[in-house]
């Protein structure tokens, strides 16, 4: 089919028209002042959508570099810590933190299930003697599009001293995350998400009480040392040079995030996740997460019985022109990913709902075509 | 002055259209077969311009990281290393390392000059019982805008077994690197000096006997494990997110270099040196660099006695929009720095030239007006 492809992934996302051409820009000098304004505002602004008021640095990384700079500032070879997981993204976390020397104990959710916040409660509760330094967790698994309830996990947790370290990377901005307010001490992000940019930056953000395991913190480091990224914030620089484009991308995608308003963004992401999910019901599919912990960035479809989730995606990238994301490890070929996340379009998500009908009646599966369809339009009748 | 700024820094370097347009494009899916394409043709090029047939890795990450990268893969803690510094970059490749845990030993030469072979040579012998693991060293040395021969220093080190790490970022394709012919193990460059992109990737090149190094090594790591990178490698991925713009960039990048050729490029660039230098000359002003150190990336000026180079550039700045680097750390406001790398217009360099005598007549130093233009306009006449 014509036109342009249809890029349906948890991220990378499509790219917004202004933000293209905000890219577009020549360079300037890294060390000047140009840049030092530029610098300000992004990281003024990703502070608003983390919901914070504490300190956020900005790495030229991927988000894997991203909690891979969570890992060696905030926690100590020999340190143990819990490692939440719930996905592939969870398992990352918990191998990263394991090669930089910590006792990582690990609690493991089935594929496709949120964390219990009573389990990680009562696991810390045990730890009497505060021997446990930090709790890692994914805020939303992207592998499973399962998101966890952080606020719940951080009740459970009570007062128990561990440093939160969320991993928010696909999560922020798609899916309600509150770091000053639910008691969050960490918190990883990256521009290829919710934030509609390229990838080629992280975010860290990070509180004053990890601030002080940083000062105690004897992970060997340089690229990630956040006293050295703080020492440049100062003066308006990085410690390395910048991936100046991608920086232009984020002021510009900040600045539509402030026209549209976090809770409008966080509304529209909802919105995605419960229109894919009636009509993927309505077609009679099966989905991987439960309504409560359904993820708003994305959703994970059940292949029918007898079709591979892969021969669906071969067929919807084939004939139509539009890419869905796979199963990763166990679920490969189980499952399908839709991306809802960043610049979408509601009607996009029709025609990729409608695309999916033709796609499963071709390939053998019984369905009654357009109910899928149908079922979207009447969600956008009832919500727009 | 109207127009577009003149941002004549030793990188980040002016962008050509075709890589900006290149930038332009739709993000695609990083675990597809588009990607997996650009991917081969961007690392099989890259490996042209090192002049290497051994492994290239990139990495989504500044210079920096590519060093972070050459740190903990093929050192291990308690290693002793030679560091050998020129100048700022030189340092904190000696810094990485101490990081990192090594026993690093450092031998400085003076800021303005490059490393002397015989030096290092002398030092190697010395090492009977080959305990130095590793050297490290700068192949072009950005803050003083001067190169190493590597090639002799090479030659100096006769058949010492210690492995030689080299920082190429603002080297590589503007100054000759033959990583192979010369026994180079490893070398670090990134994608926004002689390649004309933007910041964002750097590029790790290491052959078989850095690979036995890595397999020894000890250092904690995760982002920058070499091992992790060569499987995705084989799939045609990177491990992680990769910034698929700034390939997009790299990919036509590496087709204008092709276009042009590597040997009219490095001829290139030691062109705008030599009209730069001699211009200078004319003016009566002093170099930092001899003649036969000289970086064809990028070119030191003295600032004349009683004229600080910040009062200089800072009126380049603001009257003509012209952009110039500074001194670091000692020689802040002792020279400035013209960069002359990538995709940068003879006549461009000669603007700068005329603005800076204008500069310089209006600040109060003595010269004859137009004495440097005339230089490169007879460089030019008889060079091209």
């Amino acid at each position: 089919m014509t036109g342009e492809q249809y890029l349906l992934l948890p991220g990378p996302t499509p790219l917004p028209n202004r933000i293209i051409r905000a890219m577009g820009r020549p360079l300037i000098n890294h060390r000047g002042p140009e840049f030092k304004e530029i610098l300000q505002e992004v990281t003024a602004g990703v502070k608003e959508i983390y919901q914070t008021k504490h300190h956020v640095l900005i790495y030229p990384s991927s988000g894997t570099g991203g909690l891979e700079a969570a890992v060696v500032n905030f926690i100590s070879p020999g340190d143990k810590v819990l490692a939440v997981s719930i996905g592939v993204f969870g398992d990352r976390f918990a191998t990263i933190a394991r090669n930089f020397g910590a006792q990582v104990e690990k609690i493991d959710f089935p594929w496709g299930e949120a964390a219990d916040p009573e389990i990680i409660g009562e696991r810390l509760k045990r730890d009497v003697n505060g021997e446990i330094k930090a709790v890692l967790i994914t805020h939303n698994e992207t592998s499973t599009c399962v998101f966890n309830d952080l606020k719940a996990i951080k009740e459970a947790a009570k007062d128990h001293p561990a440093l939160f370290l969320v991993d928010a990377v696909s999560g922020l901005a798609a899916v309600d995350l509150r770091m000053d307010e639910w008691g969050i001490d960490v918190a990883v992000s990256g521009s290829q998400k919710a934030f509609m940019v390229p990838p080629g930056l992280s975010f860290l953000a990070f509180n004053d009480r990890a601030y002080a395991a940083y000062k105690r913190s004897k992970t060997p480091k340089f690229y990630w040392d956040i006293d050295l990224g703080l020492e440049y914030l100062e003066k308006g620089q990085n410690p390395v040079t910048p991936p100046i484009s991608i920086y232009y991308g984020m002021q510009e995608a900040l600045r539509m995030m402030k026209e549209e308003g976090l809770e409008n963004i966080l509304k529209r992401h909802k919105n995605y996740r419960d229109m894919v999910r009636k009509s993927i019901k309505a077609m009679g599919l099966k989905l991987l997460a439960r309504d409560e912990n359904a993820s708003t960035a994305g959703t994970a479809v059940v292949a029918p019985e007898g079709i591979g989730a892969n021969k669906i995606r071969q067929y919807m990238r084939e004939k139509f022109n539009i890419v869905l994301a796979g199963g990763q490890q166990n679920l490969n070929d189980v499952i399908f990913r839709i991306g809802h996340l960043g610049y979408v379009r509601e009607l996009d998500l029709l025609a990729v709902i409608a695309a999916l009908e033709i796609t499963l009646k071709e390939l053998g599966f019984a369905l009654n075509m357009g109910e899928g369809v149908k079922t979207a339009q009447e969600f956008i009748l009832n919500n727009y």
